[in-house]
């Protein structure tokens, strides 16, 4: 299948897709044993070449400065110290967690002897296209190089000085484990062409997992001719039922608004039962002022926060929409929790809806009726996390339905083979 | 997700996909009992309505007749009394299996004491591009609605009269079950504007599956928005090893080769190691030969045949890789196991190989290195099969790495979703 591209004329990226095949073939078979020796010569290399890391990064931060670019994604985009550590302290984490690779799925013996297996094996190449946070740089190859992958790096251009010094790291470290070093690479050029490129590179790339906003999403999702894993938009609903715990309510919606405002697990949607309304929002709403949420509801929201200390404004569609990922919410009542469900149907991303009810019936409906990667009964959206899941790492949150769905773990970045085992069996 | 689409023109393939949206909602919360009534009334409904069912074949195959078509494919077109019987009969052994909606794939309490399940889910909406055979209408109909999704049906314009007879029986029947008639839905139109607009229906459609020929699968695979999983095409390799039992050999080459050449698992190249070249290649020219089957060998391969019965011409590239699906094979010498592996990953189509070996470490090698669907070690290519692998059914074989890889039985048309429990958990 790859025959038809090596022909295509070799650009810069192409070539760099050519060598991951090559060390991804070289990846595949390894055992546990060698890709840990090189996670952790990764983690003491991070170690020993901090200085150089926080200087290619100070690099970065002075364009981003004179770009007057804002505090906030300074602050990602910034590399101290402290932080190589605990990136290095991360990808031991990854040390630590079993290889996805040669796992039996399942397995039987069929009824004319022929032993079926169906075995875990590395997805092949993977390409991460992501956004400024240089720390997603060495997480993924960490992942990827742990479930037998090789990957392709396409991070923001405002941290291209900041990766550049990571993946030199990253690339030295593998090679003296005695490891491909083109099992990592940083995809050339710093312009939008480099990732078209990718997108058409089917054959060489396996997947193309876009990591950031909605619109980088979009254009991958809508272009790419290799396949894709969707992530990360979440306009998450919380759906306060008729029969709920007002504490438990108030409590699970504002950690879901408010404790991380500016991540996809945020809550972006509270829905209330008509029942419970006149009890519940104007609790709801001064818990949120004191937030310093800002509310966008319909006319019965509206009317509660009326002489409240919250900040409320009219809802219109594109708020029901909107994944704000700031201190604003949306908020309306509804008169069922069939219709709450109606509503989530009509306007989520499918990333996670939450229910606060003390009844069963309407739990379990709940759950049978929303089609989102994650239902939480009585828990915060925030919950929605490999962290958190016990999968002890992240490479994303998948939104598709296809291969994976929620947050992705090292299982998620393979696939699957069948061995048929038999001695001379035909048909 | 589906507003955007809601919005746009509404043309008669974006009505079917939208309503059957609406009726594949109905049917995920739907539990096995309703869902196999529902299948039990198609059989009786397929046996009762048999003559109606014939009749419209009539139309369609009088149609072929007149076009100058094959005999092969008007056979593969026509519907009897008995093929009738023998698909219906197909949708009871559907009934009998079990339902992979609400398997829970994962489960734990975490650390805080949220319950966490990852559960299987019905995918949505599942568009199925095919070509003639109409056994496919009520097969991947069956399937579909056993998995609780809602299905989209585009065969060959050549079946048409046939597919609406069987889409009408169908969607009587369901209906008469008490579920949503849209569940199953023959695509408007029989031009290829149908498959393009059912290609651009993302939000709408979850997943096509394109079964037929390469290039139906390519231009799907490549133009498509709509996430595809790839099917079927199949350039399967037969190795024989340095070591081999010569009768095991030619028994499982004419096997794969001969049995059935003209479906997707059928051997299409001969890989034989120079160490028994020699002592194998007359065997099997002599064994190709009495199967009808025409050689396009390689030097060594050519000089073999020379004097023999096999018919044997010269290989060209086209030759190393083609999906011939006919008394044809390509035939070359390789100076070791891991050429041979270098061969099947420059041509395969990732479908099927198989080694013939005595030798446990040339097994375990080229199941290691081999990067395919399936692997079968001294076992015919032919048993990559749904059936044969016991699945009980089969939608296609995917020859894709996301999601399914290798023949797709009823959990392969599922997506997951996780639900969280708690008693008011917070992060």
């Amino acid at each position: 299948m790859t025959s038809s591209h090596a022909a295509a004329t070799p650009t810069p990226v192409l070539e760099t897709a050519t060598r991951a095949r090559a060390a991804a073939a070289i990846l595949a078979p390894l055992p546990r044993s060698a890709k840990d020796s090189a996670l952790r010569a990764i983690a003491d290399a991070l170690e020993a070449r901090t200085a150089e890391i926080v200087t290619a990064n100070a690099e970065d931060i002075a364009k981003a400065r004179a770009a007057g670019t804002s505090e906030t994604v300074i602050d990602r985009l910034t590399l101290t110290p402290e932080r190589v550590r605990a990136i290095a302290s991360d990808v031991r984490d990854v040390v630590a967690l079993p290889d996805p690779v040669g796992e039996v799925v399942r397995g039987s013996t069929l009824p004319n002897g022929i032993d079926l297996r169906q075995i875990r094996v590395p997805l092949g190449v993977v390409g991460i296209i992501y956004e400024a946070r240089p720390n997603v740089t060495v997480d993924a190859a960490a992942l990827c190089l742990k479930s037998g992958n090789a990957v392709l790096l396409r991070g923001s251009s405002s941290a291209y000085a900041s990766n550049t010094a990571l993946v030199a790291v990253l690339r030295d470290a593998v090679a003296g484990a005695g490891l491909p070093a083109d099992a990592v690479q940083l995809v050339p050029g710093e312009s939008r062409d480099s990732v078209r490129e990718l997108m058409r590179a089917r054959g060489l790339v396996d997947v193309l997992i876009p990591r950031g906003g909605a619109s980088l999403i979009k254009t991958v999702v809508e272009e790419s001719i290799v396949p894709v894993i969707e992530t990360g938009t979440g306009n998450c609903h919380v759906y306060v039922d008729a029969q709920a715990d007002l504490d438990t309510a108030v409590e699970i919606l504002v950690n879901s608004k408010a404790q991380r405002p500016s991540v996809c697990n945020a809550a972006e949607t509270l829905l209330v039962h008509r029942d419970i309304a006149d009890a519940f929002l104007p609790r709801a709403l001064d818990a949120l002022a004191e937030a310093g949420v800002t509310v966008h509801g319909d006319e019965q929201v509206l009317k509660a926060a009326e002489g409240g200390k919250v900040t409320a404004v009219p809802a219109t569609d594109e708020d029901w929409a909107a994944e704000y990922l700031s201190y604003d919410i949306a908020a309306g009542v509804v008169d069922s929790l069939d219709d709450a469900v109606a509503h989530i149907r009509r306007w989520t991303s499918g990333h996670t809806e939450a229910i606060v009810t003390t009844s069963q019936a309407a739990a379990r409906r709940f759950t049978q009726l929303v089609d989102s990667t994650t239902v939480a009964v009585n828990a915060s959206t925030r919950f929605t996390d490999g962290g958190q899941f016990g999968f002890g790492a992240e490479i994303g949150i998948s939104t598709q339905k296809l291969h994976a769905r929620g947050p992705m773990g090292l299982p998620e970045l393979t696939s699957t083979k069948y061995i048929v085992t038999g001695d001379g069996h035909v048909r």
